[in-house]
């Protein structure tokens, strides 16, 4: 039998695009099937408290298909297998309320729960997968390291607002001779960095999949200042890190580690500035990156995800996650996104291609 | 042996990330392989007149990756093998060229030629191949029409654009109760429509390749007057018709056809007003969507298969072009790329999504 | 003794701004002053229906700030002195409804009433400010043809849009060869096609102000074409018009008037195309330009206006309206503001610019 | 006589429009007087070495309207009058070389120099024309602290960028329930956080021109918290700073000093964090706010400075600076525009508008 009240969540970081995900499953569920949505907040946050839920008609998602950010909220530490609750006494103690959440989804007669989330969303929707509940996956990642699917929505609107910083970093530094850094997101997986300093020309990147050297960054933008170049862009991801331990760097008389001065595109920077004796400028885009309204590629995707992750809780494909693949969106087993997490594959032709155009990876 | 001397050129309309696949190219022939670049001007008209053919160094394409247009300019209708030549007596006859461009590549001594162009440019090429030219491919054309690849660049920037006046037309509707209808690019294939018309909220969506009943659009913008929704949005490609034979349309008691009005977008707007009595305004994009600097999607896209297509040349894959399958850039023979003009699938995800979403194709 | 509960309302076409200005109100009144916002519908309709006013508070504004439109609606032909009633047998009959509109008003117990909008709207408060309603005016137009303030917001905004499309077409005609026109709005000033003119670096510019010869027009584009330029780009204000009566053209064996082809710009378009034998593409912005989100200009100047227009009203200047003068909020009377309609000064020195940089007018 | 030949330089940091006056000026003098401009390379260093002079015609200016830096390149530390040089044992001494430029100038027979910069550039203006240099000022600074002129070009564009990243920060903001600080341009000037600030809807500003308390800000924001909203917004300019001397911070049981977290945006973010309680988040727009192609608003005025420029040379107002007075171009002596630095004026509108919303300044 189909289902006819279907829940909804998002949770994890933010990423551009979970409004139209929201927008498309509402409207399939109501227009295509007769079905009723049921939004939760704040993660399963919502299943446990009065008031975290609500139905969602057609009307409620008007207008949000453009817009950043979420409707229902996220949390981004809602893991209800292992939730911090605050004690009487007030000491914080770490408990399992999986099956509170699961009590709420009967309560609430969902005959299927969409889960939009990233890696670790995703794998506590497995978990309540085997614990019986009918959950459906919508990959979401502004860092692209979904498993399984090619691309995931937010990736593209945080690539345009990271390359149009760079693009905006080049012509002031022509004009000043300068060295730019940019940190950029990207703990664990660099394709924002990879993607964003092609696009933006970048001399440099950095990322977490391949651990630097100083020196072959100084050596770098010192060799591109002999040759005449006035500046250098450095691309960071902001898990981008040197070979070895982090060791204390002397800067200026000071010693300090990466953590100590706010991030690694602060520490690139002033090494740089003081090996290569140049005017150095840093700028941190943070959490920008996760915000403004998705760009029309990611609001195509995100729409396709949403309708067919519909689709998907239709027929039944239950512990599934919606995916793209050869430009069409199909699905795959929870497991198989989660198996490998994604990461810059070295060999890729993107990665050819940055080193055929002469890009130095600090390796 | 590996090509020392690569020609290339640009043909076709004008697409975004055009300059971005010239820079990729030139640097990766250059950085990569010690090769030189000759670049040639206006398609393969370049060839036949003096001062045509340049060198082009890293130096020549530096700071061009964001800039829309190509610096080689294009000729539109520049078929060597069919070129119009203005004759003593004022006359134009029809004259096959081709010897005289392969004599001109020979001349050169190019080794392979690069050229870069939509499904009309890349048959030139193939038929360049037949005569013994060392041809190589790059797809480009901001329909997303060239088969054998998934996308290509210039269609990510275009929807961009389009989408952004779907996006303004939505605010000034809603505070005014009015219809709007923008015309789009798209004179076979809709996906330009399809894509800014899901990704801006279009409530109607006319491509090519399913001609409309004006009564269904009319139906559908009446029945959301009727249901309340102040204002309605139709995306129209400058290709999408009514069914069957151009009528003649009875206007405010003029006899009109399409073409007399300046475009389908004109007429769609007319009658809708006519007959569902609401106010109408009509945007004709034109060719705003072929200009602006591509969008980082797009430049990475073209920086790619830039660095591809020397790779390619490099192997000797004379007859082939490169393409994107599978989010990795491979190659296909030429012939197989113009097999089949892609359009969009009826009955692709897609489809099925704006379909579920209850958008109207007028079908 | 300072207003208690303040109306506000927006009138005439819409403009990226206004949900700034009504934000900025609410705040205010409710912060600043702890008095009550009421909102009025469709501009003056919503004081002549039922469920046509409601309380704003500052929870209801909240997220308006950068959105465009208007969340109270505007009514383009409200006017309460001359409103079109549809009588029982079908027939429309204008009939004076200012008294009902000045008894709801009462009836509300509205001690002010701020009304925002553009000429025709601020004629109307005037009228109804003589028949003892206690308003206040925030002058509102993209055209910037409201008197008595430097410049309104939304205009700003309608710039950008404008010049942006002028960018693109810039690229794409460079790389083809092309005369591009663009149809931008104004009626009856020319401020829009003359600051994106110059800002997009047009070769032409034709407004309402200077009406112009096809001769000088066709002469500029000619001329340009033999000193070697491949392009030529002309803004059209929509209100452009050839010197004399509106004639017959004769295109391509057809004789045409202005009006039959959709607007000046495609006239202009083929006129020019025919004359100087060159590929010719027209862009229609259309209500492109009215719609989007306000630039930061327009969201300052808009938030500026609405707390200048409490700020007013508590010092009881009604029959007044805020205007910028010498980068500061003042106030003057309506009466002045209304007085001499704004248009484009033949010798200021924008316009000495444009001469000087030789940009034509067709004069 | 009227001047023939125009030098033009532009000096201290980067703002988008400079290469707009330099269009101008280039066009205006060509076009309108048939006169020449001479460019001079890196503020005034282009004087004093061999090839840092060169012709500029119309054709060299062609497509720089729109991109931003300046083709002259800029020397911020480029003071004539003392000038770093290094000796021939390696040491660097500060020497007057303003003799050496101006026999540079008199030797390039230039009849006027248009000075385009901030603050310290016009100062050295000023003193070449006591030196008998017949200087022109064009103002320019993206902090809008140019004294004589109500605006000056870079600054929209500036307002732009950041107002953009508030935006983008909203919309997470929202989705996450966290505070969110962004670290924008001004040293001694707050117009860019004020103007910004308003425009994105920041809940707390500070600026350089009011010293803040920690104590406030954190009240604010606790207090935001505690009415139920989720998310704080600070816009924090570079030069604010606590009331008093710069204290040393106790953060997570370090000791730390403003300078050493390299920035007050950084520090504000850390002492929020700890005191209120909340998730913080901190972006550092850096030099991204230099960057970009300038708005319409700045190409129009800009464009108009530089046109104007050469009018005043033509009429020989030397010594003098064009500014912007009530919508006009005007100008004034030099001494006028740097008798007192401009500061946001504490009693304007804009600041009773913002301190009317609720907005906090911290003091």
């Amino acid at each position: 039998m189909k289902p006819k009240r279907i829940g909804i969540t998002t949770g994890g970081g933010d990423a551009p695009g979970l409004n139209a995900v929201i927008r498309a499953v509402v409207k399939t569920a109501a227009i295509d099937y007769g079905a009723e949505v049921i939004g939760i907040e704040d993660g399963f946050d919502g299943l446990l408290r009065a008031g975290g839920v609500h139905t969602l008609t057609p009307g409620d998602v008007r207008g949000i298909l453009p817009r950043g950010g979420t409707i229902l909220g996220t949390a981004s530490r809602g893991n209800p297998f292992a939730r911090k609750v605050v004690q009487p006494d007030g000491a914080t103690r770490v408990v399992d309320m999986s099956d509170e959440v699961l009590a709420a989804i009967v309560a609430l007669n969902l005959d299927a729960l969409i889960v939009i989330g990233g890696d670790g969303t995703l794998r506590i929707a497995l978990e309540l997968k085997h614990k019986g509940c009918p959950v459906v996956g919508v990959p979401k990642t502004i860092d692209n390291d979904v498993g399984g699917t090619e691309v995931t929505f937010g990736f593209d609107t945080a690539l345009n607002t990271a390359t149009e910083a760079i693009d905006k970093l080049h012509t002031t530094a022509e004009s000043h001779h300068r060295a730019m850094v940019v940190e950029l997101m990207g703990r664990d997986a660099g394709f924002l960095a990879l993607h964003a300093g092609v696009a933006g020309g970048a001399d440099v990147i950095l990322i977490p999949e391949l651990p630097f050297l100083f020196e072959s960054v100084c050596r770098k933008v010192c060799e591109r200042a002999s040759r005449g170049s006035k500046f250098s862009i450095l691309a960071v991801a902001e898990g981008a890190h040197p070979k070895g331990e982090d060791p204390i760097y002397s800067i200026a008389g000071d010693e300090v580690r990466v953590a100590r001065l706010g991030g690694i595109g602060t520490l690139v920077g002033r090494i740089i500035g003081e090996r290569c004796q140049t005017e150095t400028r840093v700028t941190v885009l943070g959490h920008v990156q996760r915000g403004g309204g998705p760009t029309p590629f990611d609001r195509w995707l995100a729409t396709r995800y949403g309708a067919a992750a519909v689709r998907l809780a239709m027929r039944g494909g239950f512990g599934r996650m919606v995916a793209l693949q050869y430009s069409t969106i199909t699905d795959i087993p929870l497991e198989e996104a989660l198996a490998v997490p994604k990461r810059v594959d070295l060999s890729s032709d993107g990665m050819l291609t940055a080193r055929g155009l002469g890009i130095c990876f600090g390796d």
